[in-house]
């Protein structure tokens, strides 16, 4: 569950636009590099504008509904942003399902109410909005405040240090912040409602989940699923018997989710529904070691542990092996998938430079969690969210297991039985009467105390007869007297242990990680006037939405012909293509095709052989028409490099080069 | 969209468990082949439990939110199932995307209204309903209606041969009974709530959508899609630009889509969200040929025309090509796809023998629609529609054109200005004076007409001086004078034509689709014993939830290297496999595979080559480690059937049978 709420949606869903700028900045109060970003923003903004008029004038993706004026964070994907779509998809399944043997399962979106009651997404799954008072119109709360913060310490010079330091440690703990005190802070800054600057409301919590109702008498109450993982929890059970009652093992499931957001912003980094791919890696609390660790440990790339956000640091080029023995990662399982996905990313196409794993806060992290770290992606928008990796202990089990009723555990055989010293606490009669009705709060308190803890207890009891005991669940201590309880440890015979398993977590925003991967991707380059801007996507051949382009270079028969005929061997291989037999020149046709990141083009400019192109050297090489498909094969498959197969076949000089021929497109 | 409304959802997506049944016999008035089918369904029965068992216990799917209970029509897939349905679609994609060109699109299931009330569904994609007077529970009048005529048919000896065709006919006209027909009848029958026995609420309309709100304020109502159709049709006018303003295209899309049944039936059949695969051909209506129909017109399969359901006769082999050279399907497009549709599913392993296309009748097909006909597979539910292909003319494109007055249409330039006879009315202000406000209505009807229609106008106008002219739209005659109208046929040129494609639409329900595959794959073989049955999916490796196995014969370190090394090398080659490390017997371990429908498995008893066996015909042969991987590829990939391999390996004879080992399973 990426994006995982903890007290509050906004908690862990927020999109941290700017870390820096609010958790750095914030701890070492370096207004310095609040300046610094400001001063960047100019340049983001304006290569945000060109990257996405490219992706939308070429259909990678357009707003839903556009006829009708669209809805606001619902994007359909066009035909080349859907096919990216597919690809990363599949080396999703490829790189985590088959070759980690996980058990793939596809669950329903629909979730009735009892469900997301265990989970917590009924009660927590909230962000914080205010309305105005005049028109209902709607707005978070901590959109307000950011915005008015921000607006604050980039253009007003009159603010003392102490304001300085005041916003920016709002803007720190913004996702912390109660509705109280948000309400407090928007009156105090007597901020308004943007458009109209009517008065607002006082915050209160919006659920975000979108609600519906399941079957034809309208009283069952059900939700639009915020997130895949509890399709996966439920079936726990069944996947452990499924996988001959064994651990560890790993589900993993991709299927859209929903968040009715109160007003989403940032293109296809916030929406309303999107694609996750999430894997729930069950393992014994007590052994998180990985077998395979050992294939990721030299593994080195950007992290930023939490002490080096809390004291105002970078992140920095870690080795993975590394972060695990020091204990900055808290286990080695969590410390595979950290190494797992960073190949996953970067075999995409993700700059590795842009790539940052983060490990959450202690503010970030629910009670629960033993650990948690984001891969972060910067792009224009900074750096953003893209997969969590969260160690959640065994919190979602236990919850289903409480509430269903039917017990989500693991078990150990033994060998041989063994004889274990337990902790036993038995209640008496005195207990009852003492407490009355509290008495099962005092119990249960009672029996989660630790072995040390009862021990004392036991000898606190003896010499004094009694003792003071916090019972949190009544929020005040109690008074237990000896004859009260006995406290003893037996010996016992053990056939087998049984434990909830703990997860591992790692959960992936595709929508976002796309969204990333097209700003890595693009590039300008300059075309045959020197103010002449060519668009080109640096899709990696695995990425790609279209392997091949194959252009006649004139409009004869035979040429089409021979086109054709390639174009059939590449169906076969099941290389997707597209022929292009638009008049046009070769150069524009080229520009076209660099546009929505082709990486190879095929122009047919015999009938024996022809030439291949790469998008990104503009080589060209001389190839026969029977072998080409199988050339295309090679480096779309990812067999070869277009370096490995360049030296292997001729070059080719003679057609007139891109830039004289662009200009016109 | 499959299974498209037309008056009522239910006219278009009851399941027809029995058209056999309901439509052949009612119309033949033919008793004789009920009771035929009759007697048939305790075998049914015993091979739907056989095959259901073994599906949800080796996960293939199971009903969601078990621990919970439950919930109706709902179902998950495990990890088989879910591998299944992943092949499902690629191959779909493979057959159909990429062989054809389709740009394929990926929109949000979240939907606004206004998109639901231009297609139709907010009025109309309504089950009839009929709530329990007391106790309020909910029933489909139809299933009343048709539980209460079969059980009358098949256990009722005294009904008189008037009652017998009369309650076939209420079985064949189902679907068209209206609110008030169908309430007409259940009281006449007397039929009360099947619990309780309390008397029935007259029928209503039910939508069938499950209803939401868009966004924090409450007010912007939106549904889950029934369908995934429209967000193409919404997208046309971007995709006709993207396919260079040309015509024909497809457009494609996979994706959930969401029905609130009143009571689900039939498991995997009629279910609460399903996956859909939807085709949006788009084509001239004038041109409705195919360029690649050649490639698909010599196949011969089961056809079902309309006649021949009304006459009684029974769905007979016909060559493709001839059914369209005879009209029989309506056009070369039709024809193609129905081509298409037969490859993809024979080749997904559906028994050729058990798949029929049948023809809608006039009262199943919407006013608008040119053809339409159903992929119907045979199962023990009876023949079930799984793949529904139509020509649904301009209907969809106009009705957004019309909601949204964005014109979604395409146009043709002509080569040459074309000189053409325009017919060319021109109202004066004596029409305004005589019909005042009716005057738009009038003179939008005089438009309406065709060419002879208003040429007979002009003459009997100039001979008469005055004509009857019916408006529909005012519901009555008018009197339209010579003064009032000028009607002229007038030379312009034109260069190009404006119209609105027509669309071609297959839409496959891609869960009916596997289960029905599921029960064609499935058989049970004598094991050791002759009582002892042994379960078996005889996938195709194209759909094999897991290509091959791999069994250390014994527990011994060299075999789990070698084991390990295989692994390895499938993984890298793409193939999914599974390792079973369990001390059990080979013939055991075979057992178990054969029964999630492993093609191949791979037995490691020695270091050097090692016994692979096939599933269906339990052939074995020896083959070197080092190659076996790329063996296994060549088979999985569809390259060589095992057929063509076996001869080029030495056969395996030495290991136990599978049926001297297996009795312990």
């Amino acid at each position: 569950m990426l994006l995982r709420l903890l007290s509050s949606a906004s908690r862990a869903i927020a999109a941290k636009p700017h870390p820096l700028q609010t958790l750095a900045a914030a701890a070492a109060g370096a207004t310095s590099t609040t300046r610094k970003l400001a001063a960047m923003a100019g340049n983001r903004e304006a290569f945000r504008v060109a990257v996405g008029n490219t992706l939308e004038r070429r259909l990678f993706y357009v707003p839903s509904f556009k006829i009708y004026g669209g809805v606001a964070g619902l994007y359909d994907y066009g035909p080349p942003g859907c096919a990216v779509k597919a690809n990363v998809l599949a080396f999703w399944r490829q790189h985590f399902v088959l070759e980690e043997g996980m058990l793939e399962v596809d669950c329903p979106c629909v979730t009735p109410e009892v469900v997301l009651k265990a989970s917590g997404h009924v009660e927590k799954f909230t962000d914080l909005m205010v309305k105005d008072e005049k028109t209902g119109s709607c707005y978070r709360a901590d959109h307000l405040l950011k915005d008015f913060c921000k607006e604050k310490l980039e253009n007003d010079n009159t603010l003392s240090p102490q304001k300085v330091e005041e916003l920016n440690h709002i803007l720190a703990v913004l996702d912390d912040l109660s509705a109280e005190q948000s309400g407090t802070k928007i009156k105090e800054y007597g901020i308004a409602a943007p458009d109209t600057k009517n008065p607002l409301s006082d915050p209160y919590p919006f659920n975000l989940m979108f609600q519906t109702s399941i079957g034809p008498s309208g009283l069952s109450a059900g939700y639009m699923r915020p997130e895949t993982a509890q399709g996966i929890f439920v079936n726990f059970k069944d996947l452990y018997y499924y996988n001959g009652n064994k651990l560890p093992f790993a589900a993993a499931q991709i299927g859209q989710a929903f968040r009715n957001e109160i007003s989403p912003r940032q293109g296809l980094l916030r929406v309303r529904e999107f694609t996750l791919a999430e894997i729930e890696h069950f393992v014994d609390p007590e052994d998180k070691s990985h077998p395979k660790f050992c294939d990721v440990s030299d593994l080195e790339f950007l992290m930023f542990p939490r002490e080096d956000q809390l004291t105002g640091r970078s992140a920095t080029r870690l080795r993975l092996g590394e972060a695990v023995s020091e204990g900055t990662v808290k286990n080695e399982t969590l410390g595979f998938f950290i190494g797992r996905v960073y190949l996953f990313l970067t075999q995409l196409g993700i700059d590795k430079d842009r790539l940052r794993f983060r490990q959450h806060l202690p503010n970030e992290m629910a009670h629960y969690a033993a650990d948690c770290w984001d891969a972060e992606i910067e792009c224009s928008y900074g750096w953003i969210e893209c997969v969590g990796i969260a160690d959640r202990s065994a919190y979602d089990l236990r919850a289903h297991s409480d509430k269903s009723g039917v017990p989500l555990e693991a078990h150990e055989k033994f060998a041989e039985p063994r004889e274990v010293e337990k902790l036993v606490i038995t209640p008496s009669k005195e207990l009852g009467l003492a407490f009355k009705g509290d008495q099962k709060m005092v119990l249960e308190a009672l029996e989660a105390m630790g072995e040390t803890e009862a021990l004392g207890m036991k000898a606190a009891l003896e010499s004094k007869g009694d003792v003071d005991f916090k019972v949190c669940t009544l929020g005040k201590d109690v008074t237990i007297k000896r004859n009260m309880v006995s406290i003893n440890m037996e010996k016992k015979k053990e056939h087998q242990r049984k434990f909830t398993p703990s997860v591992i977590e790692p959960s992936f925003g595709i929508g976002r990680i796309i969204y990333c991967l097209f700003e890595h991707c693009f590039y300008q380059r300059t075309g045959k006037t020197d103010d002449e801007q060519l668009n080109v996507f640096r899709f990696p051949p695995l990425v790609a939405p279209i392997k091949c382009t194959v252009f006649p270079l004139v409009k004869v028969e035979k040429f089409d012909v021979v086109a054709k005929k390639i174009s059939k061997a590449l169906t076969t291989a099941g290389i997707s293509h597209i022929i292009d037999i638009t008049g046009t020149s070769i150069g524009k046709r080229y520009a076209r095709t660099d546009e929505i990141g082709v990486p190879l083009a095929i122009t047919v400019d015999s009938t024996t052989s022809v030439t291949v192109r790469d998008r990104d050297s503009k080589d060209q090489i001389r190839v026969e028409v029977e072998e080409v498909a199988s050339v295309v094969k090679e480096v779309t498959d990812g067999q070869s490099t277009w370096a490995d197969i360049m030296w292997r076949y001729p070059a080719h000089t003679a057609l007139a080069t891109d830039e004289e021929e662009a200009s016109e497109t």
